[in-house]
């Protein structure tokens, strides 16, 4: 089965289960169990981090054929989300469909509220940053990081089991700012993501945007490889999992 | 001084300072105690409860004129509400200019979600009621609010120090509902309001879309003063003072 989600992650500590912790999956993983009558595991396309939201989330899970009754699981998950978590679409997929592999790419959202005063109603939602910044400097950098990189500056490093690191080359396929009136809109798209890739990005570019670093210093800083050369890494509320791609 | 703030209740049980829990009034007045350097006593146009929210709040306070400096003041207050609460304006005013008492009318809305799925990114700032409502009846039923009565069966009753109770007669100037495309919008500007006087009033109206109560009942549930004739208690998060007036 295919399940398309929207939630608002702020009370969640990140998407992936977590025993002893509030998680979107976890918590969707133990009302879809009591759906099913038998454990659930799910697969996701994006394990977004603690804090960060969704409008779009796909997963996908195995459930047996005599239990499913969409109408019904959807509006009791609806309900048992309490109103933060949306199943906005359902159905049910073929065998060899998976959120995560068959995922072609994914698109995130960063909101960045660059007034004096913050807006009460959006802080959940956007980063708040008061000092003003230098839109067009942060428009002329973020064209750099299109294309296959390795990202090692821009990424928390990982490690298989065996302790070798995972590598971190990933291939962004478009970049852009958009101004929404109140708040600055950073768009980035890739086939996939690596660890606090987008708030790392974001964040270097706010620090383009504060003069900090120059607009025309982002191919050397990820060519470099170097996490410390990166700007700050960005709060996770600003972000959100706007949309997947499957071929 | 007067201060208009914005902000989002969530976090807060309600304005008014009450000793142990965040309140909006009680983490103003600290913050404000210190810049002023002597103890801050807030008047408000309106006592929102715990998780309602304000688009625009009024407060007055008296503060050392040789202290005052507006626009640190601001920054200061807007980077300590930690995005919460904002500063939207801030003046001196006249020693008679009083938040509460100089106000004509005070204006709220409340925000209903009718639709079968939640919107993850409102469920803190609208009541989402998945079953379809008849939202001609609740229109209908609407004006009966409109002009002078006495609120008891739409408001908790309260009483002086000496344990007489206090009049809940009250004067309603408009109401009416706007659909928003996603969400219905309610709102309602009276002189002033009771004690949970809008929540009460727009549960009843929701009733009246559910077919529990008639659209043609109003004028007699409010003649009644009877309070158990009334419909359920909205939820505190969808609703929001908007706006208030003064001469």
């Amino acid at each position: 089965m295919r399940l398309d989600l929207s939630y608002d992650g702020s009370a969640y500590r990140g998407f992936a289960r977590n025993p002893g912790v509030p998680t979107v999956g976890g918590e969707l993983e133990e009302r879809l169990g009591a759906l099913c009558g038998e454990p659930v595991e799910l697969t996701c396309a994006g394990r977004t981090d603690a804090g960060v939201h969704a409008r779009r989330q796909v997963v996908t899970f195995d459930a047996p054929a005599d239990r499913i009754d969409l109408d019904r699981w959807v509006r009791s998950l609806n309900k048992q989300g309490g109103g933060r978590v949306a199943v906005v679409a359902a159905g049910v997929v073929p065998d060899h469909f998976d959120a995560r592999f068959s995922a072609t790419w994914r698109r995130y959202r960063y909101f960045v509220r660059n007034r004096p005063a913050p807006d009460p109603f959006r802080s959940h939602l956007s980063w708040w940053v008061p000092e003003p910044l230098d839109h067009a400097a942060m428009e002329a950098a973020a064209p750099a990081f299109v294309g296959r990189h390795d990202f090692a500056a821009f990424c928390r490093r990982a490690h298989r089991a065996d302790g070798t690191p995972l590598p971190l080359e990933r291939e962004v396929l478009d970049t852009g700012w958009a101004d929404e009136g109140e708040e600055l809109r950073f768009e980035i798209r890739a086939r996939a993501f690596c660890h606090q890739m987008v708030r790392s990005i974001v964040g270097t570019l706010v620090d383009v945007g504060r003069g900090r670093i120059p607009a025309d210093a982002i191919a050397d800083v990820i060519a470099s490889g170097d996490r410390s050369r990166a700007g700050q890494l960005a709060p996770p509320h600003g972000l959100v999992l706007w949309d997947v791609g499957y071929s």
